[in-house]
């Protein structure tokens, strides 16, 4: 609640036209609903421009059956990352319009028509092996409404293959590149766009990879401007927050 | 050289306004000045919108002149970030309108008057020592031609002061937040603005900070979404970014 | 056995109330019971004001119901934590009443009537996914004669979720708060309530997150005082801190 | 401010006792003062049960002191941690009576007399080079108004040592112990009192030490109950939990 | 091959009594035989004063029993250490008398009748849990013809346990002293023996004891003098070095 | 396409020999084959000397057969590492000669006739554990035609069994040396041959091995010159290696 | 105290042989001295064979010499580790047979005759730049009355030096071997040695040697047995153990 | 010694051309020189190829002077790798035409005339900042009588710059590259070039950089084959197995 609403409020207060206790309830009223095992955050899309997502991890399939029956009922779009087929067998009860995305671990629902703007995402990986990541960013910033271009399996050890797709990638507002192993292919495009380059390092990779903190820490050095880093395997964050910069 | 370019020579060619041999030349001439110790990346504005930035650390005071004084032959403000003092006194005998920024360890020197954006920058921090990180963004960002908001010490332990502060942040078109110790500002901002928001780590802390890892590590696991990171300290990297995004 | 004891005791020998083989037993008597493969310590409760807690990780079964019955035989409450439903089975063997905390992985035998303090202790919850060690909390502490408030999934990333629940939460002698991924929260609580905060990191997250260590750090320095932490996922450990705090 | 706050303060308004603008700036006033580069937190005592503590770390001498002729302006006690002599320097020239406690690298000025407790805080060390970090708990346990306890030098190599002390120990209503190397004397303290145990890992030894970080984890870990941990070195923090549980 | 008998050689050589094919076979004769994927170490024994040790991890039950067989033929005792039930049913196939030990992972088999020392190893665990990896130094040090002692669940929270102990552990010429979570144990039985005292590490714990690291740089920071350690969880190292130091 | 390449070319064009759209074609054509999944590098055995070589981890058996079939078809030799049976099952749908090499985790297939160098590559291993790195590098090192010498299991800790095989290794034009637990071997072979060393840690081993870090380090920092190391269990990566040195 | 002591003190109380406060004494006396920042143990000797060892580090100039003065009073030999040039020109002013050894940065002064065992430990390390750290094991053991046999720079990349000294270092009781960079040497020295073998893993090198790191965890997981490991640059802590072991 | 050598000696044994004295003074003779705080290797140069290279760090400026005096007496080359300028001074009062290249912090003396192979060695630094670490490589390369093509400044950010040079490197038969920060320049010239590819971490960077770590991560899970990586900052390394290729 900012100045102005307060402001107003407690005109109408003085006036006689709002009485105490609704005046209370309006500034102590929850902008949240109590699940009990969750909070579903109502007035997100307000504050952030997004409506909740769920991050399904460690949550059970019936958890997750609810807080999706609670956000339809509000007539939101629906986003679950992290999710099992469990979960879908849960969510497709309440919804025949759920879409299970297997590669990239979501759930989707689409409540609105999507309306698009002009500008794109790219979305970039080193190698086949970054594609499940690749999917989770796509689907986000689907169902977040942008337009995506994939680009598949260009990294730096046979470098003709990106140069070759350079100006597909030119053409975005905001670049994912998502790699494995050393993660060298951020800083090589970061060289070659003069768009923000969201970098995603992934587990791809053995040994010394340990898991991504390779790609992580190589991304996170670059010697290239304009680079910024999410987490490993975190393809939704890259595309949310892509789909923010998008949409400026 | 870009596609345009090639076409316009090759017209130029056709039509007898240039000759082969200075075609050649141009087809092959390189897009960097060699200096024996470097290599200035002359295209690089072109490519990326940016003119290149010297990064000082592990240079030599002459070689960081060389450089100032070619790119100064070519017209382009000069930035120049982990400098020393040493540093800034090679460069002053070439330059006398060159500005040393103690705190954030940079040189400026401005050729060419700004044109900003209509939209601001924020820099947000959550403690008075991570002021001088801060300072490396704000001096990154405006000779980049940024207006920047700064706002000091609203860290999470006295969630009040963001608060009082969290409709000016809102304002931005970008934001930069700068933490140490446990690095839990980012996750707060980002739940509260629907702008990009550009985290970066500080060293401020001791014991199990190490140094910046675990801000680093708790920026890019935060709960919050629309959040990415660079490096720690990295000041110049957030505002180099947070830059392009405010010029899209 | 403390000084004045002593001094009985060899007042009694002295004047011949006591003799010497006695003497002898009760200066070098056992104060614990040896199964063989453990030793159960019957002086705890005396020296720490607690009876002995079984940790279940890596013992077998059976051992768990020898240590289970014999506790039981001296008219202790059981607690047995990190038990699988295998050791369950063995122990509902020898106790009826005995109960399986499934999420919280626990196995309780209530022995004598609880004796509530007035105070009580507060368990709240980053998100959804820490429940598991939230439930491990509220066990054990219940189990040892305290009124437990819980506050589920108001982690940082929708911070006006916990500004709703913080008068709750202010009304509690001692505050576990209990996170995952970047664990910001506990900073956030420390600086709003003036209470001793014990902070729980737990496992929830992915990449970055390295099974807890993140959340880990970030609680140790952490930016607002008055947090101590305890281990990844140890809900136990901090109950019973707890307990000990909640009955001063 | 809470609930009933705001209702008196719209019944207020509602009754014309308080205008619009009076209302409007109670609602949003600013609970701290804003320094420029710092904001220092008015209503922390109120909100925390403790005036703001100044973390020296990355400030300079010119910002202490401005931060401490604000805190004196409004009658509070000082306490600066981590200061450097250079910094004494120039809060001398403020205060009179501020005093440097060189060990402990803290500075007090005291300004109301103290109230204390009839309980006290015990501070125990494993060795004689965790002494600074046991004058930093000592001097910050002092200032907030308890009587202390210091023992020192009864490590768990000679444990005899640590026996002849344990019942001065038991009489504190909590317990500090403080220890570098492998970090194991709290295991031991801890499972022979029935008071909190703050754990205070300190730096003290060499090679796989790793600069406290040993200690830190094995006190994570330890096996007695009853203990939390803070950061290493940190023996403001534990002093400052301590006084909040001995004022419970 | 040592100077002496390189000089008895050349004396048979040089008086006609040993003739050069038979005098190369010597000097170059394989101290090993060769199955292959192995070579066995036949002079290990000699040079050493133990025969070869088969370590299962990684190898194929088949391998396994190769190596046994060629062992058994020469009269050896046989140790396998890490391996599984599958390795066992291998053994069975060619010796009636090996003995497996489920919780050891250990396989022996005995050709020759112990002869003992007078003196002892104590092997003693800080817990129940850390059984296996004390068992595994039992059986070590029992089919290498040491007499052995075996104390269990004598951590640090219940210290008084050690002590009824420790009148016992002081009768062993070596102790081996096994302990998980924060491994302190050591340090403590360092500080009260005047014997070698050799720690092992083990997994046991969670969270920040990962897998024993935290356990393993506790040991190497003791505060105690003359503590040596092994790797995590390895029972067989400390008792093969234990059985060394009790025949000296 | 190499300087060469191109003035043949245009020396065609100008004799009339090529067309100007085939001319441009060639100039312009993909020097990769896009399967959507993943982009074949048609041109890497001419940039590089080698076919490519099919990393199967993270790839579903239906992408590994199709990236098979292509470069099938241009006559390549196949070698797919890290690959499972099922991959394998896949494969032989379509090629009834190919090859799984089962500890290697490898499948080949062999197009043309194999042309040795007179020089062959050793592969030595210092335990029977680390066999099935050293059998992805001797399938690497023969399906890329060299010849192979294997030297089995001559550790450190029998070093004699080394000195019997080191004419053997001394042979060889490079050598491949892998070994896990401390990685040791590297460092001896190093200071007794003159002959390029590549060193594969392996991740055999337990404890504070960590999964080959320890080997990886040691290797790193051996105290013996011409020595270099590719990643934990990377046999594919060593045998490459010393294909193009053995053929320089 | 022991059973044994307890029951002749009895007997005596009864008797009438030792009144009330005398055997309360006797029971509670302390076994150390208190010197406010240190407690010295004066049962050291008694209980562990040696007497108290001074660690010099994180101690000041004045603390040692008042810890020196006392142990001089009752005629020990003194040993400190880890001192500074400012510590010995304290401890000189109280002995005038004090002596400093600069390259292992140690005092010691000898009050008692050394009465030799008639073996000796061999000290041996890999290369010049590991000396520092033998020489603090060779002044330990020595002042600890122990023959001693140093071999200097035997490493495992010239493995032939070692072979030449090898029949010297079999002739000690126990080998203590010291080494940087990847601390191999302990692994073959324990393949061709029947006596323990206490690894010392020093911080010679540079980059992935980590300070030590690596070859800490080298010898850690040696393929080696009859090896254990002291802390990084341990130099004292191995030689005591030896020591130890020598006079078993 | 090899086989032949043993029978050639044994031989003239039996034939009385050599007495028994001398036969055994041959089979045991010293091949290093002992200088008491080091091991010349004699043998080195035969077993190798190539003569000691003496390690400064750690060793005092007269042994450096003692040692490289011994292998001027028998006519070495010298090479002094991480020297200091003290360690000069001493060097050259005993040779006047010692070099000190202060870049690279190598002694050089050379005693022969250099026989350059044909090929040559290419060294490609990413940066500026990378310099020292190139001139290391370089001045070793030289004193081994190596040509050397050095280029500088061509990391992944500006990629056009390789590409400029890449013929260049092409044409050299093994090459050197050197990069800190994220360390993906050896990535992309592994991909470009059919040569040896030796990988050289620099400590260059900051942060997540972590003093080289990141950069040696990335190369050693490079997604390009044929490079193999050396320890961080070790261009001396890089060019002793460079050359060793160099001359195969």
């Amino acid at each position: 609640m900012n100045r102005n609403q307060i402001e107003d409020l407690l005109i109408r207060v003085r006036d006689g036209k709002l009485d105490i206790d609704a005046a209370i309830k309006h500034l102590t009223d929850l902008p949240f609903k109590d699940l009990g095992f969750a909070k579903i955050d109502n007035h997100r899309e307000i504050r952030t421009g997004y409506p909740e997502v769920i991050f399904g991890q460690g949550k059970t399939p019936f958890q997750i059956r609810e807080i999706v029956e609670f956000l339809l009922s509000r007539g939101n779009n629906i986003l679950a990352t992290r999710v099992t087929p469990e979960m879908f067998d849960e969510v497709r009860k309440i919804s025949s319009t759920a879409v299970f995305h297997e590669a990239a671990r979501c759930i989707t629902i689409r409540m609105r028509e999507p309306v698009y703007p002009d500008t794109s995402i790219a979305v970039v990986t080193a190698g086949t092996s970054d594609l499940p990541v690749a999917e989770e960013a796509v689907v986000t910033a689907e169902i977040l409404d942008n337009k995506v271009t994939k680009i598949v399996d260009v990294g730096v050890a046979g470098i003709h293959r990106l140069f070759d797709k350079i100006d597909e990638i030119r053409k975005a507002r905001v670049v994912i590149v998502i790699a494995g192993m050393e993660g060298a292919l951020p800083s090589v495009v970061g060289g070659l766009v003069d768009k923000p380059v969201i970098a995603v390092p992934t587990s791809v990779g053995y040994g010394a990879n340990f898991g991504g903190i390779t790609a992580l820490l190589g991304m996170l050095t670059s010697c290239a401007s304009g680079i910024s880093v999410v987490n490993i395997d975190n393809g939704f964050g890259a595309a949310y927050l892509a789909s923010i910069i998008n949409k400026l």
